[in-house]
């Protein structure tokens, strides 16, 4: 189809909107998916298709009324999330018909965007485009941003990574090994442990539902941790700030754990070891590294390429109307690396 | 009276052991004042009568038993503090007679010793010795490392400092100041926060006794805070972590607040907001500065004879059976700047 030529079909977008807000786990009825006739495009915009939406745990946080690093996805707003669309129909200049663009456009099937900044184009070539919501995208460079930058690992550190099986830790705990560091991974169930020890070569993963995590972190950490990379954020904060080696530091990248409940991140009944241990708890955000996402994006891809990092990713297929499912089981059920939800195409489609 | 005469008198030594844990305050119950007789010196050593000791809210901690930065002070052991000590008979080829030593050599009139890592000569001079244990010992010093490598103060940033009227903090709020810095102080009543204000020259200060500090904090810093060099602890430090600007940190310094209480050091419900601001909590012991103390006292020297830095002290005189209650009197009544105790000599003492 070309600009101009548009079929009734392509006119009509489905959009998933937020509808209330959710107490703990989303459900159906904290949403609302609409039908809605698009415009005929105006100049300087371009038309889109969705093919796959990245599946964050953040997103729960998005979905909560609170002051947070981003303000909340409005009621009635199109659900936020970062995706990898197509240009199928362009009155832009800069963007042409067959291109590739990853985006902040929303849990919808098509998106009309006038071009913004943060829009990345996705270089034709032999890998896989979803890259770009991955080890390429914020996943892969919240990794970079927070070890590199953040933890700052050097050689011979003993490095602890929570979510060592998820998009961002096992990132992290890759390039923590790069680095020269022993690695200690934790994860939920035997499957994501074996996972993160045999794939991803962490030197250890706990799991953290069959074992007991501060007796075994004693045991792979008898001189302490000297740096946390914290996906999760809960009790386990205190448990390692209490076996932190002098001048260890505990990097907080997320807060998995307690996206679903009422107290947001980890409680600390002291902050007195931080002087005892001179340690330091420390949150960043990837999105203030803005201006060095190219270079770090081409650090991970010649890494990946190498073979030196991996990037496993688990797809879910489905429609509109299948993406409230997917998200909440992002809390409940176990996947590996980085999830990603592929849009199918509507039948009769071209 | 020279080396190998002694008199009887001098051969008496009193000191004050530590005699049990207290909980909350030190009372007389926790001392026990020991009289001992000493040994005549042998070579390589030197006796020293002690002319002032340092109190310092810290001492409190050293009294209990739990995981610290140093080990707890034995029961039966003699009080550790930071004198000022001269040196009146010596067999030791470094110390002569009449020097003035600063150290750790505890709460005793007289010391022996064969010298030691961390006992620092007092030049003679013009200037007051008894800085050596103040703006030139470990306060001073605190108050410059913490400031200077731990907060790094930039230009036009707002800086908290609580204590603002103690030791440390009336350094470190001056030492913020001379790098461009907006200070506001926390100091404990009228008197304290007009000194702070007046002599000090903090921008300004909150009575955390008659104000509400959550209220004025919005008022004097309603872009927040970017620094909090925390001496106190308690609830304040949660208070100002939701009150921090982005990347701010907060350095604690000490805890005076739970120094008699059975919780050491602040908590916090929630580390979150160390995410959302990009900030940082670090804790930071002087001690690990020790190779430039000696370029830190220059500067400190320095700025102080200029007259762009001033050391107020509260001098309390006694004898050594009046120092349990002095070192109580830290935390229930009010002084400026540095606490010093003056050891009087007893009668008939040349």
């Amino acid at each position: 189809m070309t600009a101009g030529v548009v079929s009734i079909k392509a006119r009509v977008n489905r959009r998933l909107l937020l509808a209330a807000r959710p107490e703990g786990l989303p459900r159906p009825e904290h949403w609302r998916l609409e039908r809605a006739e698009l415009e005929p495009l105006e100049d300087g915009r371009f038309r889109a298709r969705t093919l796959c939406i990245s599946l964050d745990p953040a997103m729960r946080g998005w979905m909560d009324d609170r002051p947070s690093y981003v303000r909340p996805v409005r009621i009635g707003e199109v659900m936020r999330a970062n995706t990898l669309v197509e240009v199928v129909e362009s009155r832009h200049p800069a963007y042409a018909e067959g291109e590739l663009l990853a985006g902040a456009f929303g849990v919808q099937e098509q998106v009309v965007s006038a071009g913004a900044r943060g829009i990345e184009r996705v270089p034709a070539g032999p890998g896989d485009p979803r890259m770009a919501l991955h080890l390429l995208g914020l996943s892969g460079l919240t990794a970079y941003f927070g070890v590199l930058e953040v933890v700052r690992p050097r050689s011979g550190e003993t490095v602890l990574v929570s979510g060592a099986a998820g998009a961002v830790g096992s990132v992290a705990g890759q390039l923590a090994r790069l680095h020269g560091c022993r690695v200690i991974g934790i994860a939920g169930g035997e499957a994501k442990a074996r996972h993160a020890r045999e794939e991803l070569g962490f030197h250890a993963v706990i799991d953290h539902r069959a074992e007991d995590v501060p007796a075994r972190l004693r045991e792979l950490a008898p001189d302490g941790i000297d740096a946390y990379f914290d996906n999760v954020g809960g009790p386990l904060q205190e448990t390692v700030l209490g076996q932190l080696a002098t001048g260890g530091r505990i990097v907080i990248c997320g807060a998995v754990a307690s996206y679903n409940g009422e107290q947001p991140g980890a409680g600390l009944d002291s902050t007195w070891p931080l002087l005892v241990k001179r340690a330091r708890i420390e949150g960043f955000l990837v999105t203030d590294f803005h201006e060095r996402f190219g270079a770090a994006r081409d650090a991970l891809a010649r890494w990946h390429a190498e073979g030196a990092l991996k990037a496993p990713q688990t797809v879910i297929h489905g429609g509109l109307e299948d993406f409230p499912r997917a998200l909440a089981d992002v809390f409940t059920t176990d996947a590996v690396g980085k999830r990603l939800f592929v849009l199918d195409r509507a039948p009769g489609e071209s």
